[in-house]
């Protein structure tokens, strides 16, 4: 395969597009803010779907928002090759996530139907509508109804932080009335998404390109202890019952065992709350955060079940009751090694440094995963910095992201 | 020594007042809120003026509104035996932290003049005008300024929360416009303060009254770390700076090393803070205090240099930035040897459960404590509980504090 484009088009092209995308919804602070349905969510998918026609595709939207670009293959094979991500952002998000796959996708389709015609397989573009979770209490709005994970009759009794449901926000913006296609598909054959890493691994290891084997799962707990408030210059040590140093005990216990295994597992606690939280008074109640990630159940199960044993038992051990809330709960997702292979295999044909790698957050791929064979793909993210307005690849980078998902869909669909 | 009044009438006697007092600044909750210079506070004074007058004392203010009621003396010794405590409270407080030593102080010196006549020296009650801090951004303003440690020029450089100068709150209660002497004395030969313990010990130990031997130094540091704020998933482990992590260790060791001391010492972690404080994403700052309690400073210099050591190694270790901010320092202050044991002495004859205590609180006798000979005496706290609606001591025990307060009087003044 060769592409005649010269490099520095190319750069052009996708530089003009993320900087007119990031126009919908662009923040004082240089940032993005496209929260499902909102005016500037509005005015991204529609102008999207105006740069998809110009640029050759079929263009429609389902019922829920998902804006698809098709090109119609001339072979018998009626199932379709999806490819894009998300529109949404998280409120002052970067100009990359999500929006780098949706671009990539249309230049992508665009320049191969260009250069080599009408393929044999029908291709997709899709903008989702949402994955982030920012206005919602919900998230993979898009890629849940496309899967059948959602049924569009949840968007009654879901409010955003204005109490505004889900329904009335989507059929502020025109949908969810039955005015288009109802989203649930069964005729996608794959999904392919390129997407920003997020993190700095391919940064640092000098990659440019990472076919994603497997997408963690996750759990999420929130620990709350009670102990005894007291004054803390009368009360001996030895009848404290003290909620921050139970806490403190469990969290550097934990965060120390999250560190001494070497598979990728990730721990972390970001919240910490005590009560009353003053510095002469002993806290009589502590709540912290746990995030546990890994890409196998059972080493995640593992970990867990260790984890909260020992927090059980410091708090049995002071005299401090504990309360184990689990507040989410999602299962790894194996990609499909197939196209992962494929993916490598091109790599490493194109002279791209690449590595396999572990998705530690989430994508919609994880959704499309249990669904269909699914493809995640990474470019590198600037020092890892995401859902912020420092988020940043340079467009070298992308460009790579581009030429390979570009490969690999001419291998797939030509 | 005799005291022909019934237990019952004293016990009433010891009630009424106490309600009587609590009456002025009370909260919804059953608490007491007399602040500074606040109208329950001047209602209260000037109640006590009234009331120690009526009890046979004579009374005048100083020009900050410390309240004393004098029963002169009949021999030579010009110098005054001063007893009593604070009458202003904490926001909610309880009804017997610093008003159970005023009143205590007056029914006792009351008693002492009705049974035995004028004294051969001279006594003074003293209402203290503050001790706890909660209204300006100082303490002990009372104490201060009899002893020479507080100049009421400061009045004019603090403020309350509404922007009101100590000055001017003063003034808009009569004082600080040099209309009563001026508070700063050199006549006072010792003081004696009569508390309750705001600690369990004495209920636990069921003993009634104690001598303060001691009262503790404090140190209190706030701690803050910067590591980097980063996404939880797809930042491994070896990768993180985790100020909350950090904390965890630091905030796990130094208490525990608390813990394994034995001489008393005690170290509070009340308050923790960490930022953006979201369960997925690592905390790139966390903070907390460190308040650090005993009564020698050789113990405490040693503790605080050891804990801050820990903490500076394992903020290096993790690659996170620390700053160590000592915001109080109070040496510990050692009380009258000889009043001690005259107080050791006579709760023993008297046939009181006593023990000797050192106080982890700061009182006023820690201010006259470097001044002039001082007694502390404690009764017990019901639960330990204090700066609190719920503070309770029962009037058994009050009434063993009244008692013993006449007995060490009778033996100084007559």
């Amino acid at each position: 395969m060769m592409i005649d484009q010269t490099s520095v088009k190319l750069k052009n092209e996708l530089h003009d597009l993320i900087e007119w995308l990031a126009a919908f919804g662009k923040t004082r602070n240089g940032g993005v803010t496209r929260l499902l349905y909102d005016a500037a969510w509005q005015e991204a998918q529609l102008g999207l779907k105006d740069k998809m026609k110009e640029m050759g595709l079929v263009t429609r939207f389902d019922d829920v928002g998902n804006l698809f670009g098709r090109v119609q293959g001339r072979g018998e094979e009626t199932r379709v090759i999806l490819t894009g991500s998300h529109v949404d952002t998280v409120v002052d998000g970067g100009k990359y996530d999500g929006a780098f796959g949706v671009l990539a996708s249309t230049i992508a389709v665009s320049r191969l139907l260009h250069h080599y015609g009408v393929p044999q397989r029908t291709i997709e573009v899709v903008s989702l509508c949402e994955e982030e979770g920012s206005r919602f209490p919900l998230s993979f709005w898009g890629s849940g109804n496309i899967t059948g994970n959602y049924q569009i009759e949840k968007a009654d009794s879901l409010f955003d932080r204005s109490g505004v449901s889900l329904a009335e926000a989507m059929q502020a913006v025109g949908f969810g009335k039955g005015n288009y296609p109802q989203p649930a598909r069964k005729d996608i054959a794959c999904f392919l998404e390129t997407h920003i890493e997020q993190g700095q691994t391919l940064e640092l290891e000098q990659k440019t390109w990472a076919p994603v084997s497997d997408i963690v799962g996750q759990r999420r707990y929130t620990i709350s202890l009670t102990g005894e408030s007291n004054h803390a210059g009368t009360t001996p040590m030895n009848r404290r019952r003290d909620a921050v140093f139970a806490a403190s005990v469990m969290i550097a216990h934990v965060m120390q065992e999250a560190r001494n295994q070497t598979n990728g597992l990730v721990a972390t606690t970001g919240r910490v709350e005590a009560e009353p939280n003053v510095p002469n008074v002993i806290s009589g109640k502590c709540c912290f955060s746990l995030d546990v990630r890994h890409h196998e159940l059972a080493v995640m199960d593992d970990f867990c079940e260790q984890a909260l044993a020992f927090c059980k038992e410091t708090a049995d051990k002071a005299g401090i009751q504990i309360q184990i809330d689990k507040w989410m709960d999602v299962s790894p997702v194996k990609l499909d090694p197939e196209l992962t292979q494929m993916n490598l295999k091109t790599a490493e044909d194109a002279g791209i440094p690449f590595r396999k790698m572990v998705s530690g957050a989430g994508h919609d791929s994880q959704i499309f995963g249990t669904y269909c064979p699914t493809a995640l793909m990474f470019v590198p993210s600037h020092l890892g910095i995401s859902h912020s307005p420092a988020e940043y690849t340079k467009l070298a980078d992308l460009e790579v992201g581009v030429r390979m998902l570009m490969k690999v869909l001419y291998q797939l669909a030509y």
